[in-house]
């Protein structure tokens, strides 16, 4: 297994070459963040992943979580590394200082939390869940619930999960069926099962603090009828101190192809008469902050799918470096590192080219979060607010999907030894096969982005996107060169089919349902690849700015350059047969009689 | 775990519409094979499949194959369904009636092969060797040899293996170093270690024939050095009765992603002074040997990727017919089956049509083989001899890179239950990962097709084939509708990008070994998409022709055409972009120095 190397280059090239970092730290609220305190908590971080949270994915993998006596016992070492991270306050990395926050900018925790989950992806769900939940409570309790909870969850003192499906619901959040009643004292009273709770239970702190949607006797029905209630597995009195435990109990986990070391529970409230829980904001406004919240989760797993891609790709180069193998086509040698071969080239390099447009399109829309949340200017908060709300679903829907497809490549460079588990490679593909399905899967994501973020503004905030994209080809146009070239015809061609589908999806196509959904996920595809694709052309620019004027490595910067062209002559490409697919494949999809299936 | 149901109707469907089978069935050597027996065969091998051999795939996955006391225990029940084989005479289908073969058609066997891989793919590894070390065996070796040990693998009484890898060596068999030493009694001593040895070791029969490849004292280096043995776990007299062990150990097994239940043996030969073996035809000529022999595995690997492709598709629309929730875009249906959602049936679709199009150029590559066996005339046997050696690395590669798509969106139409391993469709993932690396990886089969297949005989073969495929245009053309307008165009289209990207290796970049090793694999994928689309446009011809007719099953044969018309607007759109990336972007490939990867 090769050792996880924190692509802090490659990070710092984005930060600061694509994504404005400076002009991020310069947002009011951010006066105490520095260009250095960024590159050490960067770097800082990056040693933490490496030599304490990544030599536990192996052992994670192999002996998972496990339910004992009723209680879930994490892997060993899990409890020292999440230790470590408390100790550290790296749980409060982009939280408000009011609770105990280092008040960083989200684009800096994104990078931070790229590295968690490249190291070790079954752990790092644990500060990511209790990131998200932080949020919700943040931006939705009431100020004595956020003094009750926020300041042991800001510090990870307590980890936090997030109940929302049951077995009849699935993605259904309509079909919740959990109570909550009234207890008078200004409590509520919960019970029901919910499944899929990842970290539900686990050994590494004295609490859990879980957000659960449950719905009260007098709820009107289906989504307007969902509360959000806190939770926690050990009741509390009003100082927070530990007062017994509540009615809250893991009842099994799931075996799960992957991420065996993050316990994925079904837990039952009100087994013995109602959970204790507190009211998060207003009844029956629950679904509605889960969907703020959902925002910034599902950026967090895009940035899960990027990492999971980058962890696989350090695997499958480190091998190629090391397996030597036959005499690679045009060469002399007798025999040669396996990465000589064209073809482990061929793969290696669509791993990269990927993995690098989708840590530029993620951290674009981390960047955008600060802005719509730091912004002096009204109207700059707004734009960018929409900017990211359109990016969110492409950035978890698109990084999700490639992360399969690329972890899978990583077994192939492997050849016989990338299906042997002791390898490594296997686990990360095992691992990665989640990330499309959890915080909403990716047909979810497409009609997000299709119906709330293209169709409802009419085009707007993904029309800016195409003008944006279309006003590269200028830039482009002044390099000289083949690489250049190749770049503006294949990033030009590609704008030209998003806009296409685009406009069909304006038409009066984009108006029969069951064609938007049935063109949603090419859509998000298409999207997906054109986005990465601008970004990779962005990229070539900055190195060819800095080349031109003799900055930088030299080296370094020209494989971005021939990054992008290859980005432009192996992933761009595809753009037209997502946007055929998406538009003229849409009218075909229910084609074929249920019974003909 | 959705129970197996054989798919006859469209096993069926291709035999007779798409592949001639009474055109094979009346090859000279088939006398004896009437149509009736060629059904009463499928139907029965179908009940095996679905009642004795799918039942174990789930229990083969969980216990898997165990090395005990240096012997390995297959799972339970593992026994039983073999001596079902062998009972059933299955193993002997395909075989010369000299040796206690049936003397079928290669293309029936090849349908009863694909229901044993959808039944259970750990499993048919077992027959699915054994048929090719017969192969080997019969093609290549003396009638001593022959006479010695066909009749009881063919039977199925001794089973066959493949010892072709060492640690050092991967994919490259110039490197083996396993030695041969001439005992002086005809026979020769075997030492050395062969590693992914498919059941190496088990206790299904009482003795293991293993096919080794070894050196030499005073062969020459390379590939040009190299000898084929047979090498039996128990030693046998002139007879074929066992005298005692050979020296002969299975070291270890791999811990692998999935077929957990076939053993994946490390092999040791001649710890104790050398294992017993047989020259296999002359000496030196072992590789030349492998490499007829591997024609056979090779498109028996790219049924397998077709069978657990199958399987998927029946686990995942079980699931989407079975599992109700949420409402159906354009639906008034408060909550309906998941098949209903337009996104499940996009994947349900993109599984079934990439399938039926597997399904047709794998029995189209085996009837080809029969008709290259059987034909009365040399220069039809001279063709299809070449077409289906043009045909086996597409099917190879093209079906089992499409089989671990299939099976990825088969775990995502479950969404969160398609993570668990209890529902199945995660091992059908993990057994599915490994055709496109066995039997040579997908990167060997393109190499063959662009070097071999293709700019050896100057296009010649391939031409044929695209000249075929132009053909059909005119029967299209005469097709009245939608359907077969867009089936026409998208097909017409997909064949000039294939044309041109033959003509790019026929031209002064072909002569480049670098740029073809760098196109090979978008040129096979560009290959199978083309002569998939070409094969679901025959088949939504026939069906239209019956239809006509006013005969057959109408909603059947209606899918067939809307199926058709799906891969057309959903798979043949990609042709473009694989060209595109063959030709442009082999130019790129190596663009990115070493070590800035």
């Amino acid at each position: 297994m090769t050792e996880f190397v924190p692509p802090l280059r490659d990070m710092q090239f984005v930060l600061r070459e694509l994504c404005g970092l400076d002009a991020v730290v310069s947002l009011p609220g951010f006066d105490e963040v520095t260009d250095d305190l960024v590159s050490s908590v960067l770097e800082e971080a990056g040693n933490i992943a490496a030599e304490v949270i990544a030599p536990l994915n192996r052992v994670g993998d192999r002996e998972g979580a496990k339910l004992v006596d009723g209680r879930v016992e994490t892997p060993a070492g899990w409890y020292e590394a999440w230790r470590t991270l408390v100790d550290g306050t790296w749980n409060a990395l982009p939280f408000d200082p009011q609770w105990g926050g280092m008040g960083l900018p989200h684009l800096v925790n994104t990078a931070v939390q790229e590295m968690w989950h490249s190291a070790n992806m079954a752990f790092a769900l644990c500060p990511m869940l209790t990131q998200g939940a932080v949020d919700a409570i943040a931006e939705n309790g009431s100020e004595e619930l956020k003094a009750l909870f926020l300041p042991k969850m800001v510090s990870g003192e307590w980890t936090g999960t997030m109940n929302l499906t049951e077995p009849q619901a699935g993605s259904d959040l309509a079909a919740v069926r959990t109570r909550a009643v009234r207890a008078g004292d200004g409590t509520y009273l919960i019970s029901g099962q919910k499944i899929f709770i990842t970290y539900g239970d686990h050994d590494l702190t004295e609490n859990i603090v879980h957000l659960v949607l449950a719905r009260l006797p007098d709820a009107p029905a289906g989504i307007k009828g969902i509360s959000l209630f806190v939770v926690p597995k050990v009741k509390i009195d009003a100082e927070g101190n530990p007062v017994g435990p509540n009615d809250v109990r893991c009842v099994s986990l799931e075996h799960k192809l992957g991420i065996h070391a993050s316990p994925t529970a079904v837990m039952s409230f009100g087994d013995e008469g109602g959970a204790v829980g507190y009211l998060v904001g207003e009844e029956n406004r629950g679904l509605e902050y889960m969907f703020v919240m959902m925002n910034h989760a599902r950026l967090s797993v895009g940035v899960q799918g990027l990492a999971i891609a980058e962890r696989a790709y350090q695997q499958a180069r480190g091998y190629a470096r090391e397996r030597v193998q036959g005499r690679p086509a045009g060469s002399t040698a007798e025999r040669a590192a396996i990465v000589h071969h064209p073809d482990v080239r061929r793969m290696l390099m669509t791993m990269k080219c990927q993995i690098e447009a989708m840590r530029a399109v993620a951290y674009e829309g981390a960047a955008a979060i600060d802005i719509a949340h730091h912004d002096a200017d009204a109207e700059r908060r707004a734009a960018f607010r929409r900017h990211y709300e359109l990016l969110t679903p492409i950035i978890k829907g698109w990084s999700t999907e490639l992360s399969v497809e690329i972890a899978s490549l990583g077994v192939q460079v492997h050849g016989g030894m990338g299906y042997v588990e002791e390898t490594g490679a296997a686990q990360h593909l095992r691992d990665a096969r989640i990330t499309t399905i959890y915080e909403g899967t990716t047909a979810i994501q497409a009609n997000d982005l299709v119906h709330r973020k293209v169709i409802r503004d009419k085009g707007a905030g993904i029309g800016a996107l195409i003008a944006d994209m279309r006003a590269l080809d200028g830039r482009l146009a002044e390099q000289a060169g083949a690489d250049f070239a190749a770049i503006r015809t294949a990033l030009a061609d590609a704008v030209d089919a998003l806009d296409g589908a685009v406009a069909w999806l304006l038409g009066p196509d984009g108006r029969d349902p069951v064609l938007t959904a049935a063109a949603a996920v090419p859509f998000l595809r298409l999207a997906g690849t054109v986005v990465g694709g601008y970004q990779m052309a962005r990229a070539a620019l900055a190195a060819a700015t800095r080349l031109a004027a003799g900055e930088g490595d030299q080296g370094y910067l020209t494989a971005k350059v021939a990054t992008a062209r290859f980005y432009a002559e192996h992933v761009l490409p595809t753009a037209r047969a997502w946007a055929h697919t998406a538009t003229a494949g849409a009218a075909v999809t229910m084609g074929v009689a249920d019974d003909q299936l």
